[in-house]
């Protein structure tokens, strides 16, 4: 028997319903679009053919890990050949001791993006419906088609994303899930601690609320709600990859209740999170004086940015987060344009997806160097 | 409202039927074990109090990763802001590059058990009959039950995985994939290519071959079956874990079909896979004369634990892998305690689980130190 007559028909005695083009996929996984959430700077750069001198596309924190997050991984290298703790005990412990709560409290995994596709795997089968706003994290989305969901999307108010809408939309809808990121990406702009709350009290009730605080350091004092780590209405996102510097160990964490932490525990990869990671996680947690330093440093830039635009004749929109916004004031085709423009000079934005956002440009808070080549190359690409 | 008077009934207009036990899961993830497929060695300790001195229970490859690996991770480590690519393109090239084939038969993933999970949910829904062997790794069974499948258990045939039992139990079941590691684990025998072959020509038509190879390189040659890479019949695993001693950065591929591997594309976690992963699997496939090394010291190990089994009266099992059984010749009673014994002196080793092979305790190839402490401690521990 060949791979080539095994799917002919009749080859066997038990009739089979088999697809060979789908096969042996499930229903839903044969359905399934081929996007992916992000397109790759190193995938532009293989396209292009030209290297990026600053990467201010994907919001990486361009000042770098805390020195000693670099140092006890480069030490756990060399003990690479052992799975990390599969428990994750001191890191949970670590990150329950700075939010004031128990481990039990506390769930983590390969960036916020993969607890993302869990807490969708979790909540959602096939039909279920989601909210969200248009425009916003594209990876939450790509989870909830993964498993079938029903996506909703609510628009945006000015440049914000809007709790009300998302309320009305999930009542409407009976949503299962709300997402929302506080602060927005990718407008960076963001919402008091106090409509976050008058957003979960209006809730519907069969609705659980994701809280995306990924750029959450980055945001005024009042921006987070206290936590209450048993309210069962709510989980919350912290990630490693924005002011912790970390996007490359892939490193993200959620606050929800204890029985929903042990759900996440029948599903998870037990050992995902490696050595080297753990390591690393509890090394920056531990470096509040570099922390401070990048929030100063992304400060900076937020003005520089600012400044740069000004010249340009442009507006840079306020930013609670490491990266600002620079309205071009047109469409979402002419922000393309600049766009690849940027690419032509080595230089690596983003833009929002959706209209009328996709009139600005999505600048990740560089450093000055980083920044001066935006300022040469900006002129020339609008 | 407060949490606690949110999911009393007849709160709201819109009655529901959530049960605020179970609430916000599905109904599967509400009915998931809390059973997790390893407890780690961390985790025993922290119960014991003992710290471990030979760490030779999760088959790790206890000679390390390769130094040129070690260096390339560490170097990454300072990089670490920046996030990997998520095509993995250099590493998908290399991988194909040394098994002959296209990047567009690899997919890379956090792990072998995050692509057990991933090829489970792309292939399984809620009853599909799935057929694996009874006490073989527990980590694809948890993905299977994760995701609704129905597991059906071949037994072993002596201390072997037996293919025609498992080809038998899949054309009764319908089955939709079947897994077998080769060798296996935990006994550490294997089969031939040959017998692999006549399995996959004998599977029912609607039956994806899962052939987990995480040890093959340990294994004599001829074990593993030529790779036929557009054999739409399989998917098979590879490790890092393993014979590159990276167990600790997570890193896992499979060689599959274009087709099967675009479907992990709109499922898999795209940014998964960090810098430091990339670094230092890149770097370890390059590396030949350490994998000789490692694969030496391997062999001596193997030597080494059965010249201690015999002077304990004990057979050690024949094994095709990096860690070997040996046979204490009772039942898996005695084993769980020879087992605890063994913990007291802070020997890490662990057991089959499933009988008549839970009379043999599994005992990874560690260092000559680490057997030494074996040696002093296994006499007490009988």
């Amino acid at each position: 028997m060949t791979p080539q007559n095994r799917h002919s028909a009749g080859m066997r005695d038990k009739p089979t319903q088999i697809n060979p083009a789908h096969w042996p996929l499930t229903d839903l996984a044969a359905a399934l679009p081929a996007t992916t959430p992000f397109v790759g700077p190193e995938a532009i750069e293989r396209q292009t053919g030209i290297p990026f001198a600053a990467r201010l596309g994907a919001n990486e924190q361009r000042f770098g890990p805390s020195p000693l997050a670099a140092r006890a991984m480069a030490q756990a290298a060399g003990q690479a050949w052992m799975y990390g703790d599969p428990e994750n005990h001191d890191l949970k412990a670590a990150l329950a001791a700075k939010h004031g709560t128990a481990s039990a409290h506390i769930v983590l995994g390969e960036g916020v993006d993969g607890l993302l596709g869990l807490i969708v795997r979790l909540c959602v089968v096939a039909g279920d419906s989601v909210v969200t706003s248009r425009g916003t994290y594209p990876t939450f989305n790509y989870h909830v088609t993964g498993f079938g969901g029903a996506l909703h999307l609510a628009p945006y108010a000015g440049d914000a994303s809007d709790p009300q809408a998302l309320v009305d939309l999930a009542q409407r809808m009976g949503a299962k899930l709300v997402y929302i990121a506080n602060p927005d990406n990718p407008m960076g702009s963001y919402h008091s601690a106090d409509t976050i709350r008058a957003m979960l009290d209006a809730l519907p009730l069969q609705t659980l609320l994701i809280l995306d605080e990924a750029y959450i350091e980055f945001a005024p004092t009042g921006t987070a709600p206290e936590i209450v780590p048993d309210d069962p209405r709510l989980i919350r996102f912290r990630s490693f990859s924005k002011a912790y510097g970390l996007a490359g160990i892939r490193l993200g964490y959620g606050i929800c209740t204890p029985d929903l932490a042990r759900a996440f525990d029948r599903v998870r990869n037990h050992f995902g999170l490696g050595r080297i990671v753990q390591a690393g996680g509890l090394a920056a947690l531990s470096d509040n004086a570099h922390l401070a330093q990048v929030l100063a440093g992304s400060g900076a830039a937020r003005a520089r940015i600012a400044q740069i635009a000004g010249e340009c004749g442009l507006r840079a929109l306020p930013s609670a987060t490491n990266f600002t916004c620079v309205d071009l004031g047109r469409d979402g085709e002419y922000t393309r344009q600049v766009l690849a423009n940027l690419a032509q000079s080595g230089i690596f934005v983003r833009m929002p997806s959706a209209a009328p956002q996709d009139r600005c440009l999505r600048i990740s808070h560089g450093t000055a160097a980083d920044l001066d080549l935006l300022a040469a190359a900006l002129p020339r690409a609008l």
